[in-house]
């Protein structure tokens, strides 16, 4: 029996998952969530989320949900297939970068760059207007986080070290939509930034997600 | 040679590290950052945590930051010591709960508790004034949450399952100063989960953790 996430594909936190998922090539049905309606708040969703927010995967008799839970069970379940997503036959030190900057996606760049891309892309889709100075002050933020990435991508090809991780692909979704915004330039002016983008947004999983993309 | 913590014993970001460690019953050496004086935000601690955020963690040739991620690097590296934080020889379904959970606390609970402990408890203390409005804001975001904890705890003794884990552990630091301010009644007006902070907050190793804190 194949996989269910429950979620929209346009989603930043649903795409996290349908990514994790084509990188391990694993066979997934897509259950849509329309929180447009307010699908996500009725109550057989509330029972795979009491959170009332997508996505969730349900695995059997398994259901998770958190994107970046989803994320590390789907890493670990599949270990074997693809790229090995947790550096899991790594050295203690690259295991411990891998942590580290999960971490950091999930507390330093995810709230300014959600903040940011819901102001300057999002809004305007749901019929609102961009409030200039709060893309200003997320953007100030987001800066500061993206000269550590620079400084950090200089010295490694990618965010955990030598090799491509889970730690990229989580960091996939959002990055791919502040590429569709006026700030893009936060990435297009880093040099190694840019490169580590190029790279990561070529890889045959990723596109085939984005494929799926209405936009 | 013993574990290094470079934090605050008084930060909630140290404080998770430190109940970790002695969850585990690992020596380590607390090396003082006092970010009352910025020294958080000079050269040699930047070379620990380019982000400029405490707490780190030295461990012989390895350097750790983020609070979450030296928390499972602990549970992994003395996972036969004390009690098995992360599940790991549990069911499935017990380690997705354990992944879940973990970023529930990051992701649900950890923002509006953090907002409000900081509005109402250490604001005053650094010299400012609580903004009621901020608290109530925050307060509103918390009791949603906390309605969610409620129900899980009326079915679970803890949050990832029958089992104490590091999902339990990493909540203490915030749900410990919560309980120093106003809105304690967030807890004990809910009966499961005032019985989870009694047992978690009873834990030997929590209370040689919060021992050793200036209030």
């Amino acid at each position: 029996m194949a996989v269910k996430v429950y979620g929209l594909p346009m989603s930043t936190n649903t795409l996290r998952v349908l990514a994790a998922l084509n990188e391990k090539d694993v066979e997934f049905e897509l259950v849509i969530v329309d929180i447009r309606t307010g699908a996500h708040k009725q109550p057989n969703f509330l029972a795979l989320n009491p959170f009332g927010q997508i996505p969730a995967l349900e695995d059997g008799d398994l259901t998770l949900f958190e994107s970046r839970a989803i994320n590390r069970y789907i890493a670990t379940k599949y270990a074997e297939a693809g790229s090995d997503l947790l550096l899991s036959s790594g050295t203690p030190a690259e295991r411990a970068a891998v942590e580290v900057w999960l971490e950091v996606e999930s507390q330093q760049f995810g709230p300014p760059i959600a903040a940011l891309v819901f102001e300057a892309l999002i809004k305007p889709m749901l019929g609102g207007t961009t409030d200039a100075a709060v893309v200003e002050a997320e953007t100030a933020k987001l800066e500061k986080v993206l000269d550590v990435y620079e400084a950090r991508l200089a010295q490694n090809k990618y965010l955990a070290g030598a090799h491509f991780s889970l730690v990229d692909l989580n960091h996939a979704p959002y990055t791919n939509y502040l590429m569709k915004t006026p700030k893009a330039s936060l990435i297009t002016s880093r040099p190694h930034l840019l490169a580590w983008w190029q790279d990561v947004s070529s890889r045959p999983a990723w596109k085939k997600t984005v494929a799926a993309l209405p936009f």
